[in-house]
């Protein structure tokens, strides 16, 4: 094809190392049992394993395939490995991975509807299908008020929920002048960090978030919220926006969805619902109770990459009125004028997020939807509830161990009655093992171990070994 | 392997399925100068092709990779042709191509160090090596008081800058209470829509962000910068960030980095350069030119996504002290302590960017610098300078076309001379034609076509074809 000089891969090329990637991705999988879960290595030496400076002349694939090997295995810490139980899964799967390289193929920027109409309408399609998948309230979807859109993270959906309510609150006026100061924003003491990165982001103030009390659960107490409210408006500030929490990153709590979006329609705020990891359970009907009271809800985010089999980064962020969406984030230069954007027939998601380019993310969802089929989404999300709840019953029965919450999902936070410091130890060294990879957290001030189910190919043999290896560590520590 | 009962698709069916996808990317980039480069489909005609809900049993492969031909590819408007000439380049490469996959397939996390170690490491690494191909000061490398990271996009990117220089300026009271407000902000008139957008999301108010005159050539007048920073001065308010633009969206004019540099200085202003596309022609030392007086700014960023042959997302910061970055974005909940960031040795990139979660995305990158080398990229990126000014010498030598400016790198801004409607009718039945692609933009006040070369696969004899293509079809309208 080519008359010119080139550089470029050929074509054949491609089609012989792109073979040889994937051949290694399934080999990578064939063998990931057989990883130390979590990386052994120390600070600086992947660097030190790299060249000080980039190659004059370019390098063989081969070579570049070889040091994947030799130089980044060692350094990568094994999230799709069926031992990894800590933080929250991000899950991967083949028909996820295939979609992703098909976006990479394409190389689309889904900016605006006429820059790739496929790229915008699959989107807002898929978006539309998983508001039925999750039970959530129709007016999520585009074809009423609402409407869902891709973003990176939870992080940066929260941020643009945080900064849609800023701008309703104030009549759009952060656009034109400086921010109006004393606005107040809620979550619960569980809430994600993200929550206080965004209001650092918007101007807001961390001084202005407000961190509400929970209950025995570790989820907010509405009386709290009402009271702090109440107090907020007797000292002239502004409520104007709560984050309530389905399934919160500590210890997977829900925070009281109805009387929290009661509290936010009398008072006017704005409820956005960050369901992050727990939301993918409600495709199964008998989880689909955390999502009752979503119809008091502004906006609404969980994500895909984190327990839907989607790998990273896919965040689905929905807003019940897309318009203060749109008024709070577009800007309209000559240079992305069209007649399409114009006839306010279609979506353009540039206005729905912070960044102005997008990939063409929803391929992947699509494939992983189309692949598994709801069945096959309820099925694993199913297994990997019982084999937590299996875990759970096992801590229970356990003489040296006990559970710090009761855990309504996928998500066991337990610990040794041995003590803080005995619980640290016990975790380096099941961590440092390489046989599984769990996290802490603290609970009622005390170090908590977290055991979370939600990677794809995590089996019973997994938990069950996860367990044993728990209880063989704990009882050589007891020993010495 | 498996005991259980599974939806999975099976790492058989990986591998085949895997090299279908590879192939069918493949046969796309050998078929791609056959297809209309702009879709041709009508606002909702994806979606009317698509089952309105999800399906309940999972569907076959190959039914998915069919649709891909049949639903999807008609509605993408194709980034990667030859033919491409609209907005800027985001050109893609096998070996990125690639290097995305394998990220895709290690599923890791790179929030923090110790959740894969690897992942910051050659980000830190590769992103230093960039520091030396163009050019830039030494202040921003890692191992001196700076540092780069990747970003999604240009106006993440700015965005975070933006925070960072609100903090300095408040002395990070924006974090304590409700940002101070009359602060200011400056970008010539030409700049980025993103940083209109960046100063809405950080509370700055869309009022105080001050629009600088430019010069003949699109470039920010530094007289006009200082003359507006002083009579805010006078009005109380607090001059706090400059954003300057190496080759601006409109007509890639360079702002005079040495004279703005030299009056941020003198003021104590945060200094942010925009480079999005035309940064990478500083990988060619006779372009590098376009970085004088980078030592002066406080920070950076070019898109190894646009014109670097890095699919999308790829976006390259850097920060001349990240210490300021670092302060302004932290947060640090228990769930994320680990020792290695009590060390204090490592870095912990989600410090360094909005979301908390990242993908590995420093594979992709450092398999097209490998790939390519130094030489292959100076070579690639020269032609298209070449070829874009030939373009531009033929608009000079046409009797009914003109420069609307003297095109600095691959940007040919131009006008036939029948005028706005001329102009815009011509656009229009280009781009209907589905032989190439191009935008438009507005300088001086007048309609002006935009022709950027910088597609991968774009060589003399595509250049030329436009070229041919715009005169038949300008000489066919003037006969009408």
């Amino acid at each position: 094809m080519s008359e010119e000089k080139s550089y470029h891969m050929t074509p054949e090329a491609f089609r012989r190392y792109g073979r040889a990637v994937v051949d290694w991705i399934a080999d990578y999988y064939d063998r990931i049992e057989s990883l130390p879960v979590l990386s052994r290595l120390k600070p600086g030496q992947v660097r030190a394993a790299l060249p000080s400076g980039p190659p004059v002349k370019g390098e063989s694939f081969e070579k570049i395939l070889k040091d994947i090997d030799e130089v980044i295995l060692p350094g990568v810490t094994h999230w799709q490995s069926p031992n990894f139980f800590a933080y929250f899964p991000a899950n991967a799967s083949g028909p996820s991975i295939l979609g992703d390289l098909l976006s990479s193929g394409f190389g689309v920027q889904g900016m605006l509807w006429t820059t790739s109409p496929a790229c915008t309408e699959l989107e807002t399609h898929v978006l539309d299908w998983l508001v039925d998948m999750l039970g959530l309230p129709a007016k999520f979807k585009s074809s009423e008020t609402g409407g869902g859109v891709l973003q990176d993270t939870a992080s940066s959906a929260s941020l643009c929920a945080l900064l849609a309510a800023r701008e309703r609150a104030t009549g759009y006026q952060c656009n034109e002048k400086g921010c109006v100061e004393r606005l107040i924003a809620y979550a619960s003491n569980q809430a994600h960090s993200s929550i206080e990165k965004g209001v650092k982001i918007a101007g807001i103030g961390r001084k202005n978030l407000r961190l509400i009390d929970v209950d025995d659960g570790f989820a907010m107490r509405p009386d709290a919220l009402a009271q702090q409210i109440r107090q907020d408006r007797e000292a002239g500030r502004t409520p104007f926006f709560v984050c309530a929490t389905v399934g919160t990153t500590s210890s997977n709590a829900i925070d009281p969805l109805p009387a929290i979006g009661e509290i936010c329609r009398k008072e006017g705020l704005w409820l956005h619902v960050d369901a992050a990891m727990s939301g993918t359970a409600a495709v199964c009907p008998e989880f689909r109770h955390i999502h009752e009271g979503m119809e008091l809800a502004n906006s609404y985010c969980f994500n895909p990459h984190k327990w839907m089999f989607t790998n990273f980064d896919c965040d689905c962020f929905y807003v019940a009125d897309r318009k203060v969406l749109i008024q709070t984030l577009s800007v309209l230069p000559e240079y992305l004028r069209n007649k399409a954007t114009e006839s306010g027939a279609v979506i353009d998601y540039r206005d729905w997020h912070i960044p102005l380019g997008r990939r063409f993310r929803a391929l992947k969802l699509w494939f992983v939807i189309r692949h598994y089929g709801v069945e096959g989404l309820q099925y694993h999300v199913r297994r990997h509830v019982e084999l937590a709840q299996e875990f759970a019953s096992w801590v229970e029965e356990s003489d040296h161990f006990e559970l710090a919450t009761k855990p309504p999902l996928n998500l066991v936070c337990f610990r040794h009655q041995g003590g803080d410091e005995f619980n640290k130890r016990l975790m380096d060294r099941l961590n440092r093992s390489g046989d599984l990879y769990l996290t802490h957290t603290t609970l009622s001030n005390r170090f908590t171990l977290r055991f979370c189910v939600g990677q794809t190919n995590t089996e019973a043999r997994h938990v069950a070994q996860a367990w044993r290896r728990i209880r063989e560590a704990a009882a050589k520590l007891e020993s010495e």
